[in-house]
């Protein structure tokens, strides 16, 4: 077991609600075609960009605990190219000095930072680690796709990593990448393939696009066989796991951990009703709710999981 | 000691090469200025994506050792913003279902590859990780800013990480990021601060803008501390060390390790004056043409060690 504590955690969702009513004049839709397409009733908007969204949430999950030794930006979309979106985080933070990096695979990002975090305590090069999620999907929202567009919301959500004597960290942790999916979700412009400089660049490059059905199709059962595989070679049942966290990808994703994937409805988080899909931020939003509204108790065993561009696929165990 | 071993090294070198004399032209200034200010007498451009090209320095790291159950994508600016780039990677390898994420702390991503990689070996988590750094900062040249114009060119380069029984790893590594640079060195576009939708972005955002002697003035101390520091911790002495492989960011940067750091010029790894500033590759291009020319032998005590946007500065000793 990669050992490790969760010791803070926090939050921050802009004030501004976006309802579906209110989004449904933008898109051309109704507000029930909103809400059955994508299992989104309302989302934030934020005036602030991702590094004061992400320090709002770092600050709460920092309380009186001190300073990080290490701060991990682990967000889809930066603030801009150069530098990486952590320094500016650590900037918002008043600090100085601690070393701060950024770790990208979009939806999964925090997954990805949560293991090198927990790797990083266990063979004690750091303390204290501070990872955050900030992300502002509104910004990138092209109203002529209806659909990718109602999905997506912006929040950020923090947490700080430390070492513990405690049986708890990582149980086990998987991902996989499958590069047939790399045209299904896409921002194609912010770099070197459409660069603004680029004659054929078009204004549609620098927004969000996702081929919603062909990801879910090409995702649901390599999903379902990683949680598969990660349950059986763990020993450990479904009924073993207290607490599901899944991606907010869709209504329709997260509903088929249940449908298809057994888990009981109670046991799946699902915040998309409220939030939408705020990209690398849905997934530690997700699990901070739960944690701030007592969902788990020590001992428990979390199962973190979710898709990302790519495509990606991932799941984390935690004993929590 | 963080154990782990370099098994398999490759670069990739853009046929092109564009000396001082061609680029003086662009930039109106002379062959002259160019050489004495940034010490670049030619570099190499790119026709190819940083995908593409990153690809080609990892079939030459692969070679025969087989795929990869992790890659790491460590580069300083991605190919688009959504999927990550080591997405596009694992697709020109020709490869479905490794793993794969990408890291960004501009010019010292790959040592905070280097450093997550040999972690993640160390506690078995994988077995054979390709870390890869591509970048291609000819297209982010701003020809009205004539120095950081004049020190930008186009590589990739990759390594293969495995475990080792040997005495080979990480000896130390440290890094530490300052916000107060933030300005000096940016790429303003590309993310949500400068969107293209914004009335406030110019052109020049989309550039890459460096205030070169601001950035060497703030860094020369703190990198000097730094190496001082990571060396006496470990009981080591500047003759210790066997080769100092620095990020190649000016002609300057690289003497100042010399003429203030006090180690021998020989044994300071130099290629600025062929290849120019290549963001994130200049670090392993200098490692892996070190490794090639046979400079490098067992045992032997590496410290890799550069500056990048932040401003962050960051060391790693390596026994070999």
């Amino acid at each position: 077991m990669i050992k490790v504590k969760i010791t803070g955690t926090g939050i921050y969702l802009p004030p501004k609600i976006e309802t579906a009513f209110e989004l449904s004049k933008k898109i051309n839709k109704s507000e029930d075609w909103i809400i059955k397409r994508t299992g989104v009733k309302e989302r934030r908007i934020s005036d602030l960009d991702v590094d004061m969204m992400g320090a709002h949430a770092c600050k709460q999950a920092i309380s009186n605990l001190g300073p990080p030794d290490l701060i991990i930006n682990a967000s889809g979309v930066p603030k801009q190219t150069i530098p990486d979106t952590s320094v500016f985080i650590q900037k918002e933070l008043g600090y100085s000095g601690i070393p701060s990096f950024s770790v990208h695979s979009t939806c999964l990002s925090f997954l990805t930072a949560f293991n090198i975090g927990a790797n990083l305590i266990h063979n004690q090069q750091y303390k204290r680690i501070l990872i955050v999620s900030s992300d502002k999907g509104s910004i990138g929202r092209n109203f002529s796709e209806p659909e990718s567009s109602a999905l997506l919301g912006d929040a950020a959500a923090a947490i700080i990593l430390e070492p513990t004597d405690e049986e708890s960290g990582i149980v086990d942790y998987r991902m996989n990448t499958f590069p047939e999916g790399t045209d299904l979700t896409v921002v194609r412009g912010g770099g070197t393939f459409r660069h603004p400089d680029n004659p054929k660049t078009l204004n549609s490059d620098n927004y969000f696009s996702m081929s919603g059905p062909k990801v879910y199709k090409m995702a649901r059962k390599i999903v379902y066989n990683m949680m598969h595989e990660i349950l059986t070679d763990n020993n450990l049942k479904i009924s073993d796991i207290d607490l599901l966290v899944p991606h907010q990808a869709s209504g329709t994703a997260i509903k088929a951990y249940s449908k298809f994937g057994g888990f009981p409805e109670h046991k799946v988080i699902n915040i998309i009703n409220k939030y939408g899909n705020c990209v690398s931020a849905s997934i530690p939003l997700a699990l901070c709710l739960a944690i701030k509204d007592s969902k788990i108790e020590n001992e428990n065993y979390l199962m973190l999981v979710g898709t990302g561009a790519g495509l990606s696929v991932a799941s984390l165990i935690i004993k929590f």
